[in-house]
């Protein structure tokens, strides 16, 4: 080894040890006659010293060559520190140099290695490798390493089963869009990047594995929104002999445990609410819970007082803001320029203040008297102190208007504390959902979800109404896992593809291995899946996954650091029998 | 759950227990009035009784209908049972059931679900998820998984972060042949999958990662060859300031404590040799030293005794084979037509008998006296009752067929035990070799393994002379790791590029990124990578990683269970920008 310590564990007892370390200068400090030398490595700072008069004539010289980001060697002796540096592990000693080999120069970086660097997002990325030895992104990727391992251990202590899954696979229309991989041996023919290992852990438990998990990349050829990745990893779960109550309590145990090792914070257990109480309720099928603010739907109240817009529509709804009494005239009108943007598209809001007093003012208090107001304030369940924002239109429309409202107002009061760890489960889901654009069903999780018993009768003349045993795991307002206990009957397989509008021949080359498989002997199955990029980044408090990740890609799927995608030569293009389209 | 315990738990202490189970039907035993069924799950094999007189006649109605591979559920209580199993973990004990849920129906399987199957390997692999329910392919499974929660657990402990490198990367003309993934989002140009995620991990070094480690999915484009797959999974590591022997030390302890925790083994210190001794000593770059069988020289004790063939030779050579002094003239002449196949091109052997009365025989018994095969003897190392084999010819064909040579008469002696675990270091390979093919020198290892300091002065005028720090561990005559100390300097790696035939253009295009990252303060830094497909087989006693892979390739890359790869639907191209090739 290059150094005999690291950077960060030289301690007020490691003094007059003579050691060797090696990492990265960080700083210099150049006084003439003394030098200063932070060098840096993962395990901390440790601070060098080189003096005219107790360093050597060459190894002082050679210091004052030293410059941010160079790679050095050194052997000293361990001094107490003068002025101790308390915020440093290292901070009660520093080292005094006599030895001092430069094992790499650096040019001066594109940016300042330091928490808080002079570096823009994009310069960041083209020199990732520069970027991840700042202490954040250093620090996020092995908090990611914890999560995985506690992840691992916790699964193999419960008998799961790591089993890899191929990454060569089989591309089929349903779901998102495949990244496809030409076959040069099968010309013309094509491998697909799995979406998720989904089919495969279905096989392994019709061959008996009885419980699996793989931590796995996963592809989607989407349209990138912002903070989604082209490839992605899930903690991908699966059990057999098992029902929805078995999965969900499986999986809680997990996700509490992670939350305790991880962030020492204890969790109780998870509230379970159906879809469409989360719907109704939130606006949204991720509700973030750790604040209240629950919808009350004053539809029936509001209507029929003479107030004409409300009158011509289908939901009236709102929710109460904690102590938003004290809000002034310019904040409400604040909110309701916000509600008017575009990408939210209501027509504004009526508000009514709950004064601590228990007066009442609202906007629309020529159309109601303080009984129907107060009326409304049972129904929203607000306190003296508190403001209520109410919007109105299309149901569906409305709800999701009033969620996104919901988040904004508690993001800005502050209510979405990264410190605290809210999770819920979302269940009954509905099995399938209409789409416009193809003018059929498509499944609201996937093709191999199975609808609830009680509804099955409904399958064939009101799919819509057909409920899924499906759930979501939500944490902090954030889809992190979902799953659902599968088909494992041939038929009924085969009615859910023709259901989803594929003819048999379609399910049967698509799909056929599985329908197949389920004819020999497939058990009850189900199982769950985790986005660990999004786990990870709200375990670690923050919210953006890209930070969470060693090589993101950027928003158009590119990889700026080694540029790619790229161009591929001819002949490689060639053996795979492909041309380019002429545009 | 629809189960209160598994099949293989049942146990003496909880017989009059009232218990549910769910599995498979292995096996039934219908003698009229009383029906014995083998349940079977994950976890063993429990015996159930369905009796005419102690089963309600519904129940054993339904038994009737059973056959192999129903799922069923069943409730019972645990009796002693009367003969009892002593092979079966659940031997002692019976289930007298009372009620019995068919779960799922299945047809009669293609093979049968036994440790010996009826079923081939083509029609196995099709129906891999029958496959998978078979001990052996079950008990592989779960043996890797021991074996990488093993390797995992080891290298965290040693301070090893497990990183995540990406999948959708660059496609580089140098090394095997790339799987490409063309981009949609960026039309006309194409991912390349990680043969190795080698660049990342050095760039995660100049990140100051310090030590990483990943076990990830890898993929070449290789015609295969018997028993390689086109996507593979390396356990891959990279360490910072460390030199060859810190490498080699740490990851010999890994290898040691997975031996002693998976096989119980204990194996010593590793040996280690040279590159140029294996070729020279064993006629091979991963020999097999569970037996010894090294070679002898007596190039310069067998020439010019007037035996022609051996005259005109560039090197005579030979092993000695313990207790082979006692094989027939047949068995010699069997090996002897061995030799001649055309797959290892010998034209004979040379023998020599050294009996146990020390009274000596040989092939060549015209031409060499007693004293001369006495010299030989001493050269090759053999005692009474042994047989040599001598090959003789050019140089490098001659070592790599007595190579051969030793390794089959090895195997046919039963040398070859797979319960001994001989691991060995081979080291100081070299740096490049020469490709007749494209008149240029290739990366023996890869382009950035660092040359040996002292060869650094060959490079430019003897290259193929200089040594690399590069090394393999091997495992009982299979390469199951490789890696070295890497090129951390810029102007080395360039100077590296341009020996291998890269313009100064395509170096800086393909591997820009990597010797920008150079110039930015690039620790030391070295790694290895370990086969884990052929790991686990190994150490699982086999030597077909295919048995150790959930859902393995054939041999033209095709995965049979979900035929794949497939066609593509044509608007699917379009949005790829790609059109087949006429041909």
């Amino acid at each position: 080894m290059l150094r005999s310590h690291n950077c960060g564990e030289l301690k007020s007892s490691d003094i007059n040890k003579t050691v060797t370390l090696s990492g990265w200068v960080q700083k210099v400090r150049d006084k003439g006659f003394i030098i200063w030398v932070d060098l840096r490595d993962r395990y901390g700072i440790t601070q060098l010293v080189f003096d005219e008069k107790r360093s050597s004539k060459r190894v002082f010289e050679t210091a004052k060559e030293l410059s941010r980001e160079f790679v050095i060697q050194i052997s000293g002796k361990v001094i107490e520190r003068e002025s101790k540096n308390t915020e440093l592990q290292t901070g009660n000693i520093e080292l005094l140099v006599s030895e001092l080999n430069i094992l790499n120069a650096s040019e001066t970086p594109p940016f300042t290695i330091e928490d808080k660097t002079d570096g823009g997002e994009e310069l960041r990325m083209q020199y990732r490798y520069l970027d991840i030895r700042r202490n954040n992104i250093r620090k996020n990727l092995i908090f990611r390493h914890k999560v995985t391992m506690e992840v691992r251990n916790y699964l193999n202590n419960k008998g799961f089963i790591d089993i890899e899954t191929p990454y060569l696979i089989k591309s089929t229309p349903e779901g998102a869009r495949d990244f496809v991989v030409p076959s040069r041996m099968n010309s013309g023919e094509f491998y697909a990047l799995p979406q998720s290992p989904q089919t495969f852990k279905q096989l392994l438990m019709v061959g008996g594995i009885d419980r699996y998990f793989q931590i796995v990349k996963c592809f989607r050829d989407e349209d990138l929104r912002a903070d989604r990745q082209p490839e992605f990893t899930q903690i991908d779960c699966e059990m057999s002999f098992v029902d929805q109550e078995d999965v969900l309590n499986q999986f809680e145990g997990l996700i509490s445990h992670l939350i305790m090792e991880i962030n020492n914070y204890k969790v109780g257990v998870f509230p379970r609410i159906t879809y469409n109480e989360a719907i109704n309720n939130y606006g949204s099928d991720k509700p973030d819970i750790r604040f209240d603010m629950k919808f009350g739907n004053i539809t029936d109240k509001a209507k029929g007082k003479g107030f004409k817009i409300f009158d011509s529509e289908e939901l009236i709804i709102g929710f109460s803001i904690k102590k938003g009494a004290s809000f002034s005239r310019k904040e409400i009108d604040n909110w309701i320029s916000w509600v008017k943007q575009p990408q939210i598209g209501a027509k504004g809001i009526v508000w009514v203040k709950y004064n601590e007093d228990k007066s009442l003012k609202s906007s629309v208090d020529k159309f109601y008297s303080e009984n129907d107001l107060t009326e409304w304030i049972k129904i929203i369940d607000a306190d003296p102190g508190d403001l209520i924002f109410i919007l109105s239109g299309k149901t569906k429309k409305t709800l999701k208007q009033l969620g996104e409202l919901r988040l904004a107002v508690a993001e800005k009061t502050g209510l979405r504390n990264p410190e605290i760890f809210a999770p819920l489960w979302v269940t009954d889901f509905p099995l399938l959902e209409w789409d416009e654009k193809s003018k059929r069903y498509h499944a609201m999780h996937h093709p191999f979800t199975s609808p609830k018993k009680e509804d099955l009768n409904l399958l064939n003349n009101s799919p819509e109404k057909v409920r899924a045993n499906a759930y979501d795991l939500v944490l902090n307002g954030n889809e992190v896992g979902g799953g659902s206990i599968r088909i494992h009957d041939s038929k009924l397989q085969k009615q859910m593809f023709n259901l989803l509008g594929f003819s048999d021949e379609d399910a049967q080359s698509q799909f056929g291995f599985l329908m197949g498989a389920f004819k020999y002997g497939a058990p009850p199955h189900g199982g769950i899946a985790f986005g660990l990029d999004r786990l990870v980044a709200i375990l670690g408090g923050k919210e953006t996954i890209r930070d969470f990740i060693a090589f993101p890609k950027n928003n158009s799927g590119r990889d700026t650091m080694i540029d790619s995608p790229s161009l591929i030569e001819k002949p490689q293009l060639d053996e795979l029998g492909l041309e380019l389209k002429k545009i």
